[in-house]
């Protein structure tokens, strides 16, 4: 045959799409595995979001077609939720897109903006995705490195050096996955000025926002943000709905309506039972963050004394959804994965598949209830006193 | 700034994602507007559909994320659905490959074998998609043509003269949209011949294939077809749940393979609870398919008055969704649709979106109640008779 795309040949399917293959086949062959892997929020979603979803769905006349914009309503209290929580103004008719999960809007967004040949920045460690879009695409990866004693800096001085001609995109991600860094208002105004400087196209990806996070913030609270940045959000690590895939995109109305346009070309809009969900979630008050975070910061303590077993380095003022930690100098941080997936049947994630700068790490989830992670403690020493 | 990406340049929003901004402006403004444009199927999903959905939503358990290859029940029941309704086999766990929607998988197969400067033979008339979707990833759309007086034909013999080198895909559509065109085996068999003569990937996409469709048909069913075919399905019109989001590629392993490379790089697994009701939509049976069809068949009757009252020439074998005229000889189409919109508020589609074939054809869609086509054919009557 004429052959698949030239594209096809550098990319490989999304590494949890088949580990978590190889993961379930465990489970099937009856290994009592705990996955401490993946970041999907195993708590349950507000019992009104569900119900919301329960009363659309037996409206008979909403199984059809919804706008590629979304419900009015629900990019009204998208624009809500960006007001409330980092104060940021939004035209609901123009600058919010919802999508269907943040993840597609990465292909989307470069899809819109990206030339073959042309780079992007893209954080080392940092979410898979941006890069695997970006040579799908035939553009350039130029990774950059946080520095995480300074809440996950971005060496901006060495891109200049480098000349950044070439660069259109750049993707940021803070609190960061998967370090942690919290980022900081003086970082997003670096930032703002180096994209404006060198007339880049700075697209934050923000769906942690709201776990163990002391400080949640938009870049877009930044005066004049819009002209060179755009965010990214989701609701499914902020609302335990990651399954329902609901996200959105901010930013300028050229840029969104550009979106529009690859947008309605490959995909319809939203189930409208799951935007009338989606819009009951986001009216959730501060008191539904700080149930989650009481949960989640329980199970933190309880990973890092998991972390210690293992003999990992875990700074503590880590955000998000998964602890970060560094292998003791005579380990291998894939060999350990495989020796506790193997032998111990915990599957954690080997840090390099987040970027060469992940080498010597792993990751580790908080998407488990304390007596699973007590379970995988015991395990390791049990063994450990072997 | 740097500039969107050159693909920006010829890309226009989805015709129906623009057009019904406009048609719901109007309703907003009062204005009675029928919509006869749009083929969403405004019948009812089944009732055990809907509840498999809401018993479903009803597990706090099940929000997460799903597998990027859907559940086995489903692809089990796909499989199944094959089986029963086209006697075709697939192997659930290689051949089949759950989407949300078929429309995506138009860009997803685009992705995987298509390079900048590849052509691709596209129906003209026939879906956008297929044309905006290889313009977007820079291919070269060739327009075919189909023969209205020999089941929807394609003029092979004049597309081998000019030269086929470097034509990667081909689109096929039977039922065919907009024409109606039912296709048949013979022409199944001649296109599997071209395909595998010019060493070409035939997708047929078939999401028309039960409604008004005498003879529903899988080119899969042909011997050996897999090597060179694949197949896009959808259960939006066949079930009545268009805004679910459910399609399926089909297909040999390698190619279902890069199409999850493809993919999984971009989005993420379908909601649980959408899944489950689509496995109860896969279960039913030709009782379901007579309904439907006898619902369609009254409207169509209906629709055909209106098309004369309009002044068109309709073929009477067309299959699926719609009904598709010639305008008179001395009538512009798009003259036509714009003095139904604004004066009538009946909203019609124009045939050239479709493609330049289309440019004096206008379509009328089945996916309105008998009463609201009486209202219709009653405003046309009384203006004629002013």
């Amino acid at each position: 045959m004429k052959g698949f795309a030239a594209r096809m040949e550098g990319s490989q399917e999304y590494y949890f799409s088949k580990k978590l293959r190889e993961v379930n086949r465990l489970i099937q062959e009856g290994k009592p595995v705990l996955n401490l892997g993946i970041g999907s929020p195993d708590l349950s979603p507000a019992s009104e979001v569900i119900e919301a979803l329960k009363n659309a769905a037996s409206n008979e006349r909403i199984h059809g077609y919804q706008s590629y914009q979304g419900l009015p309503e629900l990019r009204a209290e998208m624009a809500s939720y960006y007001s409330k929580n980092f104060n940021v103004t939004l035209d609901p008719e123009s600058e919010i897109l919802p999508l269907a999960g943040s993840k597609e809007g990465i292909m989307h967004i470069s899809m819109a903006f990206l030339n073959p040949g042309d780079e992007v920045l893209i954080p080392d460690p940092g979410y898979p995705t941006y890069g695997s879009v970006t040579q799908l695409l035939g553009g350039i990866c130029s990774p950059y490195y946080l520095d995480l004693n300074q809440s996950g800096r971005p060496n901006l001085e060495d891109l200049e050096s480098k000349g950044l001609d070439r660069v259109k995109l750049m993707w940021i991600n803070y609190p960061h996955m998967p370090t942690g860094a919290q980022g900081n208002q003086a970082i997003f105004k670096e930032l703002l000025a180096f994209a404006k400087r060198h007339d880049i196209v700075l697209v934050h990806d923000n769906p942690y926002a709201h776990i163990l996070n002391p400080q949640p913030q938009s870049i877009l609270s930044l005066p004049e943000a819009k002209s060179h940045a755009m965010e990214l959000n989701s609701l499914s690590k902020t609302y335990n709905i990651p399954g329902w895939r609901i996200g959105m995109l901010c930013g300028r109305k050229d840029w969104v309506d550009a979106v529009i346009r690859v947008k309605s070309n490959q995909d319809s809009g939203m189930f409208y039972g799951l935007q009338k969900g989606a819009i009951e979630a986001l009216k959730l008050g501060p008191d539904w963050f700080d149930r989650l975070n009481e949960i989640y910061t329980k199970r933190r303590t309880l990973i890092w004394k998991l972390a210690e077993l293992m003999d990992l380095s875990v700074q503590k003022d880590q955000a998000g959804l998964f602890v970060w930690g560094k292998v003791a100098s005579d380990q291998n941080a894939e060999e350990l994965v495989d020796k506790l997936l193997y032998e111990d049947q915990i599957f954690i994630t080997p840090g390099k598949i987040f970027g060469p700068s992940g080498e010597s790490y792993v990751r580790i989830s908080l998407c488990q209830p304390e007596y699973k992670i007590q379970e995988a403690i015991q395990r390791i020493k049990k063994k450990s006193s072997k």
